[in-house]
């Protein structure tokens, strides 16, 4: 390490040799979780320190490290054998190699590094990130994450649930509404740990046991927010806390928007429960939309002033949703779960009446009773169309029939037909 | 008159004679109110027959009637030499003839018949009913109008706002301030005088003295609902009261469907404001639609069971709209109403800096002070990169120099950058 910063290259990763190499349990899974023997001690070496000596997002890099592997792209990175748009992301810091107390540091925090070359990096929901092909979403480098859950296994089905840090309660419980629901239907509830909605939702997902993965902006062994420090221990016990920034790091306001773009990337759906007009959130949204992912937003009261950024993306385009059955029709797997029609109140019995039969309906007045040719000329019916329609309408209980006259018969009493 | 319904035709509008016909000022336009000299007595007389000899919507008649004009329509209906399809329509009133009553009931009470052939018939805004060629939206035959309104006119920039009759305190304040804000631009609010979000919209628009026309399922002489009934009178007075049922016409559950055709017909765009799953607005709403007219919906909080219908509409496609702004964007003449961004809030002093910038700017911390080595390391941003954004960050006022280090200034705090 060379703080200072002065001076050649100090990454001695792929350098060392076996004595001064990791354990690869270690590095790849604490106690309890799974190992990844098939990442070699190099490749976490290497990916360690390239997830330190740039800041995301760093683009050039990453292109860098896909052509030429981690290994190679380290040593070049650490020599300054760059082009110049790596040595732009990387030149501040290419001297500073924490690689290997980085990784010490993890272990002993319980946080391991999650790089592609594990069977659990998310490959195929981060391909959106080449898709989109923007310098801002460019793929993280690796992933320091705590806890037991499988990242790939998570994101398979999955939400993000975010939205205001100043929520309302009606945003606090719509968060939790939906976080419940998808846990319900195995569903992985993914959100920024921050107060509010994004706290809402995991709390939501927690409490139905379902799977939840928190993004940080900050190292993931840090308590950021303080007042979730518990929260995080929860998700840590039962989901994932994932950060591409080493232990350690402090979050910085450019991170906490760097950081939605793992949010959106890692579901299969965004939805925004509350949001002011300017906001992290909208972040997300736009990351979610730029990846091509479904982007979703809970509708609220006009006069609710958080609301206002969830109205602004639904009319850009965003999918009004009110209910988790929403919510999975359109970012579940395709096909595989559609809302039905919300219940729509009991059926009446008028309900399928033709045009006729519900016109002599009609024409019936409430209390009094008519024969036939008068109904025939209130409610403008041919006389045989009204004895057909009779039929029907006393087939559904609808009227009777006494002394050569029709009378009505009560229907329940139902708001809606005559507003306007 | 033949009440029983029996024996042949007895209508005699056209052949009555000039002793028998009706006073044109009497019926065409009662004191106050423009008179329509151009429209022939007998086509006052044979529309007035015409417009109770089938109940609305008729679409063989409204073809029939196209196609040889009202008057020798009506005379061939009375005589029952139609085709099948028009007997269908008429043969259960044809041989009653109340049009020259009609005429001298609706002139009392300062009812007049507006016809296709008044200069105020908006043809253009019904042209769509041809379009839609759908039986449930038949044109009118007539209208039997009451206030001093200029049909026409008062279509040519006009919105309806319609909704539930038990609605909530928040939709009543929505369709009083959207109805309020389309008076302000000159609109004309459309509604149909229900309890409820009806009334909040005409009262909004009377509020600002804006012009507002209500359609009614009943004749537009009477006061349903009764609640209404100051209402109604104020309508009559600064607007227009319309419908297609003659003078003393009682409202009929089937009425108020057929009605709403006319509500969506005569506005250049639809409101609702809150609306249960199954109602009446629902019906507005897919005339709407079925017109080709903007369809809108006000959006609430998804725990008011009243805004599930606007969001189901939302979702179906209708443009969720919060502000008036917003209406008269889908609504008003193409490109004249663009609503602007609502006020996104102040700038803020770090609106607009470069990425470079915005790093450095990030990596500063609260309170101490750093030099720019450690700047460029904590940033990852090249030390002369670095130094140009000093020179940025310094000219906004975001940092200050001092003894060779950088101390951030405070900026205002505000929420939402850091959430999710």
């Amino acid at each position: 390490m060379n703080p200072d910063g002065a001076g050649g290259p100090v990454y001695s990763g792929p350098f060392a040799g076996p004595e001064g190499g990791m354990d690869p349990g270690a590095a790849g899974g604490p106690a309890g979780s799974a190992p990844n023997p098939a990442v070699a001690p190099e490749v976490l070496l290497a990916r360690a320190y390239l997830s330190r000596v740039a800041e995301p997002p760093a683009p050039a890099l990453a292109r860098f490290v896909a052509g030429l592997g981690p290994v190679e792209a380290a040593a070049r990175v650490a020599r300054g054998a760059v082009p110049d748009a790596v040595a732009r992301e990387t030149s501040a810091r290419r001297t500073v190699d924490r690689a290997r107390a980085d990784l010490d540091a993890a272990a002993a925090c319980g946080v391991r590094l999650l790089t592609p070359e594990h069977e659990q990096w998310p490959h195929w929901p981060f391909a959106a990130f080449a898709v989109a092909g923007k310098d801002e979403l460019a793929p993280p480098l690796a992933l320091w994450v705590r806890g037991p859950g499988a990242l790939a296994d998570l994101c398979e089905q999955s939400i993000a649930v975010v939205g205001a840090r100043a929520a309302t309660d009606y945003g606090m419980h719509m968060a939790g509404e939906l976080a419940r629901g998808a846990g319900d239907h195995g569903f992985t509830v993914v959100s920024g740990a921050a107060i509010g909605i994004d706290g809402a939702a995991h709390r939501g997902a927690l409490a139905v046991e379902g799977p939840t993965v928190a993004a940080l902006a900050c190292g993931p062994d840090r308590a950021y927010p303080m007042a979730h420090e518990v929260l995080l221990e929860r998700i840590a016990e039962r989901g994932l806390v994932v950060s591409e920034y080493p232990p350690g790091s402090v979050p910085g306001r450019h991170r906490f928007l760097v950081r939605n773009r793992l949010i959106a990337g890692m579901a299969g759906g965004t939805v925004v429960v509350e949001a002011g007009l300017r906001s992290g959130a909208q972040r997300t949204a736009s990351d979610a939309r730029a990846l091509g992912r479904p982007l979703m937003a809970v509708p609220g009261a006009v006069t609710n002033g958080l609301s206002a950024g969830c109205h602004r993306l639904i009319r850009e385009g965003a999918q009004l949703v009110t209910r988790i059955e929403e919510v999975l029709e359109s970012a579940g797997r395709i096909g595989f779960h559609l809302a039905e029609d919300p219940v729509a109140g009991p059926a009446r019995p008028t309900d399928g009446l033709s045009a006729a039969a519900a016109a002599v309906h009609d024409a019936l007045p409430a209390r009094a009773a008519r024969e036939t040719g008068w109904i025939s000329r209130e409610a403008a019916v041919p006389i045989g169309a009204v004895r057909a329609a009779m039929v029907d309408l006393e087939r559904r209980g609808l009227v009777e029939h006494r002394d050569g006259r029709w009378r009505r018969r009560p229907v329940p009493a139902d708001e809606g037909c005559g507003g306007a």
